[in-house]
């Protein structure tokens, strides 16, 4: 284990006010334990103590980002317990169409930290029975995208000064 | 613009035990800014003194960050003024498959923050032409993927417990 850092203290309050859907994207899963967080959800993980205990993770930091979570729309608290206030968090639409960013980061370090043949995971389409991996095509022409395929300009939303 | 908070003060040092692919992945690019540092080196920007410029942050912090990448492999130094030390900071072969990710990222802010309309940037396929978004296929049968089409198992580099 590294040892603890000044780090996660320097880091700018909030990305809100950017005009980029990165840094909006950032603002609602950026925060250090989230994407893991969510990559449990993923993994069907529903439980707070659950959470705790794959994570290692300090439970007022685990409330303070479910709940961040919670208020974003991206998870909803469904009752297992009425009586003792206990509750599911559980993935909405919104929470689900983040699949493909939880997608990316793991074949990148399939890919790039493990190596072929050493993936911790592996993913099985249930459609076609294999074991796959996703590749991001283009949706008008079926082409595969990488960076050297596109090009960004100013959008409809853009304040861009330049 | 949001108040600091002292909530990045109270992370946990470091993902680097984790045997899993995502939690990897976030250890070389899941530090507060470096997702958006990254995000202006897929749009050009190479410099120093530009990305001070874009992303108002602090020079001591943009160095850390520009140092973590550099030794993780996914930014190289490109000398522009050898007499002066001076340098560009270039997305390696590594650093270019984030793609993806920061992809995924814009994607979802556009769908979910901004909505349909109000996209800050648009992304247009230099191969076809159109104003294009990314979609996730199985790379066997082409289907298009999200997270109800998929199961993990435990894969080949499995430290799991159970």
């Amino acid at each position: 284990m590294m040892q603890p850092t000044y780090r996660g203290a320097v880091r700018k309050a909030s990305f809100a006010e950017m005009n980029c859907s990165v840094a909006q994207t950032l603002e609602v899963v950026g925060e250090w334990w989230t994407l893991l967080i969510l990559r449990d959800c993923f993994l069907g993980i529903r439980r707070f103590d659950d959470f705790v205990a794959r994570l290692g993770i300090a439970r007022n930091v685990l409330t303070s980002r479910l709940e961040t979570l919670v208020s974003a729309g991206v998870l909803e608290r469904v009752p297992y317990d009425e009586a003792r206030s206990r509750y599911d968090y559980v993935l909405t639409e919104k929470g689900r169409a983040l699949w493909p960013v939880m997608n990316a980061l793991r074949q990148w370090g399939d890919e790039w930290i493990f190596g072929a043949g050493h993936e911790p995971l592996v993913i099985e389409h249930r459609i076609c029975g294999h074991d796959i991996t996703g590749q991001v095509v283009c949706d008008a022409c079926g082409e595969r995208l990488d960076a050297s395929a596109v090009r960004a300009r100013p959008g409809p939303g853009s304040r861009f000064d330049s």
